[in-house]
C-alpha cells in the first residue's frame, strides 16, 4: 500500500528547494536524486524567494543555521506557504541551544509547515516538553519504546492537533502522526545511527514524498518515505562486507534507495496502524 | 592525442584555488586530487587574493552563492586575471533566479574567464537565450541531440568569440568550443546525471588540466577532461555491483580518474572535430 | 598500552563541538561516530558557547574560516577553556594566507589549546620558523624524515614547551610531542595524501580521544589517535580492489576506524618513544 509513493515519486520529479545544514547536505543531493526526484540548494536571501518559486517542496533543515539562513528560512518558508508548495522542518538541535528551539519554534508558528521531522527529543522541546538533546542525538530517556509507545503516540498526535503539521519522530521505533492516525514503524537497523545524516536525508526525501502525492495522502507519502529509509538501511546492510562500517554503510544506504521500487518497499515495509 | 593531458597534469601537479559550493565540495577536492593536482578551498573576501596568488588557477562555481563569496568571487577572479591565471566559471543554475544569471554574467563580463562550463541551459541564460533551467539541471527542451547538433555548435562557438572564452556545455552529448574549433565528445552514461556534482567534479578537474597545459593547447586540456570524466564515468560503471548506486557509482568514478592514465584516455576517448 | 584509548573514547562517548571547514566536515562526522564518540557542528556566534558548554571537547579547524566563523573560534574557545574542555586547533593552511597565520596564531595564545595538529609546515608557520606552506599541503624542503627527526623533534618539544600545548605534526612520520616527550609514529601510507582531509578527520578524531582521557594521559591518547588513523589506512588499504581509488578509500579508512579496537591498535601501533 505505501509502495505506491516510491512510483509516484519518480513518475512526478519533484523539485526540492534545500536550506540545509552543509554537514550531511551531499548525501541529502545524492538521496533525493536517488529516490527520483531533483535537489536545488540555495540559501542566499536575495534568491531564495526566486528559487523556492521554481520548485516543488521546500525542506528547512536548521543544522547549521546561522542569522543569515535563518533569514532565508523564513522567506523562502512563507514563499513555498502563499504558493501552496510542501514545507517540512528539520528541527536538527532543538534543545541543545536557544537559537535552535527559538528558530525552530518560530519556523513551526510562522510557515506551520507540512511536516515536522526530528528525533523524539528535538520534537519535544518544540512542544515544551522535558526534550534533554544530547547534542544532535535524542536523549536516551526520551526514546520511544514498546514501554511508553501509547503515551508516544499520544503526545505526537496531540502535538500535530496542535500545529497542524504531520509530526514524525524517527528512532529505533519510528512515529508517522496526524492529528487521528498513527503509523509505527519498525524498519531500520541500530547501525544507521553511527551515520551521520541519516535523519537530515530521511528529511530531504520525505520532502520529495510528500510533495509528488495528492494533499490527502501526504501522511501515508511520509510514512513511505519512513519505510524506504528503513527498508534501504535493511537491504544495505545485508550488503555490508565484514570489514565495512559506517562510512561505506552510508553510501549503500543510497544505494538500495536509487535501487528501491513499489514491490519491494510493499514487501519490505514494517509497520502497524493506530 | 588527448591523453598527454592527463600525464601533464600528474607532471605539472596545479595547485587550484576554488571558490565552490557546499554541496559537492568535498567530490571537487578529491577528483582534483585524483587527477594529480591540489585543490585550496577559501572564500573569505580577506584572503582570496593571496590565496590565488599561490595558485595556479581558479575555479569559481556559484552553485551556493551569496553576498560575500560573490565579492570574493570577483577579487579572487581579477586577481587570478592579473596574474595570468587559468581562470574558469561554472555558472550552477545560472536562468534558475535573477541573482545567479546577474552574477554569473557579471563574472564573464569583468573577468573574461578562459573556460565557461555547464550545462546547455545555463549557457543559453547567459547567452540571454531561451535557457530555461530546471533548477541546477538543463531543459529536456535545450538538450544537444543529434538533430540540433551543428545549430548548437554554432552557437557556442558564436558565444565563444563573442565572450573569448573555451565554452563547455555538457550532457548526453559534450560539446567544447572556441570561436573556429569544437569537440563533439560521446563519453559518460546517462546513470552519471542521477549523481549530484559530476558537472562541478568536471569543472574542479577542468581548471587543473587547462593550468597545466600551454596556452596554445587549452581548447584540448579541456576536451581532455571532459574525455576523462566520461571514461571514467564508463569503467566505473562496469565495476558496479547490480545493488551498487549513485552513491558508490560517485565514489567509483573518481577512483577511475584516480588510476587514469594517458594510454588508457586514448583508448577510451570518443569524440568527433568540427 | 595505547589501545586503551581506543577502548576509553567508546565508553565515554564523549560529545565533541566542531567549527571546521565545509569541504571535509562529512567524513569528519562520520569518523567522530566510527570512534564512538558523537559531533554536533555548529558556528553561529549567538549559539557556539551554549554548544560548547554541552560538549566535552572542541575542535577548531580553520580550513575555511570566515570573519563570522573566527569570531565564533574565540568565543567558543573561551567558553571551552573557562570549563576546563580539551580545546584542539587545527591550523590548516597556516602559512598560505596572513588571515590563516594570523588567526591560528590568535587563537594559540588567547585560547591556549590543549593539543595543536597540523603538518609541519603550519606548524613552523606559527612557529614563525621558514614554514612555507603549499596550499594546505606541506611543502617538501619542510618533510620530517629520517635525516632530520632529532631536529624536528627538539624544534617541537621546544615549541610545546612554549605554547603549553601538545603538538602534533603528521606526514610520512608523524609526530606527537610534548615539552619532554615524544612519540615518533610510523603508521599510514602515502596513498592517503590523496585523499582530502585525512588531517582534519585525525584532529575530529583526536579531540575525542583526547576528551576522553584522563588529563596527564593527554599526550598518550593523541598518540593513540595517530596510530588509529594510520593502522585503520593500512587495513583500509589491504581491503582496496585494483580498480579502486582514493574517493573509496576514504570510506575504507573511515570503516576500519569504525572496526578499530585495542587489541588492533595494540598490535598495528607502530612507534618508538624520544
Amino acid at each position: 500500500m505505501l509502495g505506491k509513493y516510491v512510483d509516484l515519486t519518480r513518475e512526478k520529479q519533484p523539485l526540492i528547494h534545500n536550506i540545509t545544514n552543509y554537514v550531511t547536505v551531499n548525501d541529502v543531493a545524492n538521496i533525493i536524486l536517488a529516490c527520483g526526484a531533483s535537489p536545488i540548494m540555495a540559501d542566499e536571501v536575495d534568491e531564495v524567494k526566486a528559487i523556492t518559486a521554481i520548485c516543488n517542496g521546500l525542506n528547512i533543515n536548521i543544522g547549521t543555521l546561522n542569522h543569515r539562513t535563518i533569514e532565508s528560512m523564513m522567506i523562502a518558508g512563507n514563499e513555498a506557504r502563499r504558493l501552496n508548495h510542501v514545507v517540512l522542518l528539520d528541527p536538527v538541535g532543538a534543545g541543545a541551544s536557544s537559537l535552535r528551539t527559538r528558530t525552530a519554534k518560530h519556523i513551526l508558528e510562522e510557515i506551520e509547515p507540512d511536516v515536522v521531522r526530528g528525533n523524539i527529543s528535538e520534537i519535544k522541546a518544540l512542544a515544551n516538553q522535558s526534550g534533554k538533546a544530547r547534542g544532535v542525538d535524542a536523549d536516551v530517556g526520551d526514546a520511544v519504546s514498546a514501554s511508553n509507545l501509547d503515551q508516544s503516540i499520544a503526545f505526537l498526535k496531540a502535538f500535530s492537533a496542535e500545529t497542524g503539521s504531520i509530526v514524525v519522530a524517527t528512532g529505533a521505533i519510528d512515529l508517522v502522526c496526524s492529528a487521528d492516525e498513527a503509523f509505527v514503524i519498525y524498519n531500520g537497523r541500530a547501525e544507521m545511527s553511527r551515520i551521520t545524516g541519516t535523519g537530515c536525508q530521511l528529511s530531504g526525501m520525505m520532502t520529495a514524498f510528500v510533495s509528488a502525492a495528492p494533499k490527502a495522502e501526504r501522511l501515508y507519502a511520509a510514512a513511505a518515505a519512513v519505510c524506504t529509509m528503513g527498508a534501504a538501511g535493511e537491504i544495505a546492510y545485508a550488503h555490508l562486507a565484514p570489514y565495512e562500517g559506517n562510512a561505506t554503510y552510508c553510501r549503500r544506504i543510497i544505494d538500495a534507495v536509487d535501487h528501491m521500487d513499489s514491490k519491494t518497499l510493499d514487501q519490505e515495509a514494517k509497520y502497524e496502524r493506530q
